[in-house]
């Protein structure tokens, strides 16, 4: 157990633990439901995807409660410093959180929808691309459950490798638009998959954002990548 | 000026009052964005499209010293009740603000680089989306201003329309791809312009649900609207 500071309540750490142990349960279900969408599609297995679309309203119910114990915790224990940083961090990363959760239930109506061998095709792209996503959103769940500044900042960095994937999923599957022009419509579904997953990419550093404003006590947000390892040298 | 309840501090009110006004010309600022982006993209406008890429970072800006102001008020006012719900509102409407503003941006950067005829022609499509969406935005803050609870649900409902206007240009815009081949990478650019108006919509959504979280002290993220007929009747 990471050690958040020593409170003179015994009761407010065992709480806060609590709700940070919530949010690593909500993390590890959102990435458990973005691996089955990512196999359902895969696999072509539409009783997984209707599996994940079932239970894409448990990681929202996970949202909902995690939000009310921070707004309880705050009401009740007036947490500040740090302590009421991590509040805020948790508030915000079970946000970005329940998002990529709701790609995951999109990716999962595209498995259910698509019946045609050639469509199917089209989405083989979008693997590699939900395998990076999970990888980053792995580690930025593992960076958040140690508080882990520097993983932070590298994970950061993680989001280029990404978007380069992603773009390059798309100009391919521009060219087969071009080529292949009755499928237009077909292909457009998997690219607004393709940006849907490059979003997750976005919300992983979103969180890593969170973690360094957590252990530095500043916002990084809206600043480039060497000014964050100037904030976080400091 | 909103009566937000009587404080033994006329020093919290008067803070908390400054950070609802700072919100809101936030809001005004992000919505002169978008209306300056879709006038820049209308009128081929490229030195109005350079402001608003200019003026971005003053939104993210906002967006920060919001946020610092909303966790400096919990930890040396630590409010509870209504002032806390109030402040976990306000936390949460300028996140999804900023990503309005961000919007405008990429809208601002898709008038610099394009330079044909045949691309405005197509962009063409995008004012009405973005006339709508601006409407949406404008009539969310105000009912923010006056944390009014029916014209928060009044306005959740118009994201359908706004839904429906999204899909009619994706559509036509498809129809166009398959026809004129050539064209497909400056239609999948004004294409992905549609989709991010579109979640302009949703994010309009969320601060209704964030003002009827305020007003009603529940939570109705994640239920259909129906319910959240029901939830602010009783």
């Amino acid at each position: 157990m990471m050690q958040l500071g020593r409170h003179i309540s015994g009761q407010f750490n065992a709480e806060l633990e609590s709700i940070r142990t919530h949010l690593l349960t909500m993390g590890g279900l959102v990435e458990q439901q973005l691996s089955y969408a990512m196999h359902a599609l895969h696999k072509d297995d539409i009783e997984l995807a209707r599996k994940v679309v079932r239970d894409d309203h448990k990681v929202n119910a996970m949202e909902v409660s995690i939000d009310e114990a921070c707004t309880r915790i705050i009401a009740k224990r007036q947490p500040t410093a740090k302590d009421l940083r991590l509040i805020m961090s948790i508030i915000k990363t079970i946000t970005d959180l329940e998002r990529i959760g709701d790609v995951a239930t999109k990716m999962a109506y595209i498995t259910i929808e698509s019946s045609t061998v050639k469509e199917r095709t089209f989405q083989a792209a979008l693997e590699p691309l939900c395998r990076s996503a999970i990888e980053m959103l792995h580690q930025v769940l593992d960076a958040f459950a140690r508080m882990d500044l520097e993983a932070a900042v590298r994970i950061y960095k993680l989001d280029d490798k990404l978007d380069n994937e992603v773009e390059s999923v798309i100009a391919s599957l521009t060219t087969s638009m071009i080529e292949d022009s009755d499928n237009i419509p077909n292909i457009l579904t998997v690219m607004w998959s393709a940006r849907a997953i490059e979003r997750i990419g976005d919300r992983c550093q979103n969180i890593c954002e969170y973690i360094i404003y957590f252990v530095k006590g500043k916002d990084v947000r809206h600043i480039d990548e060497h000014t964050i390892d100037e904030a976080v040298e400091d």
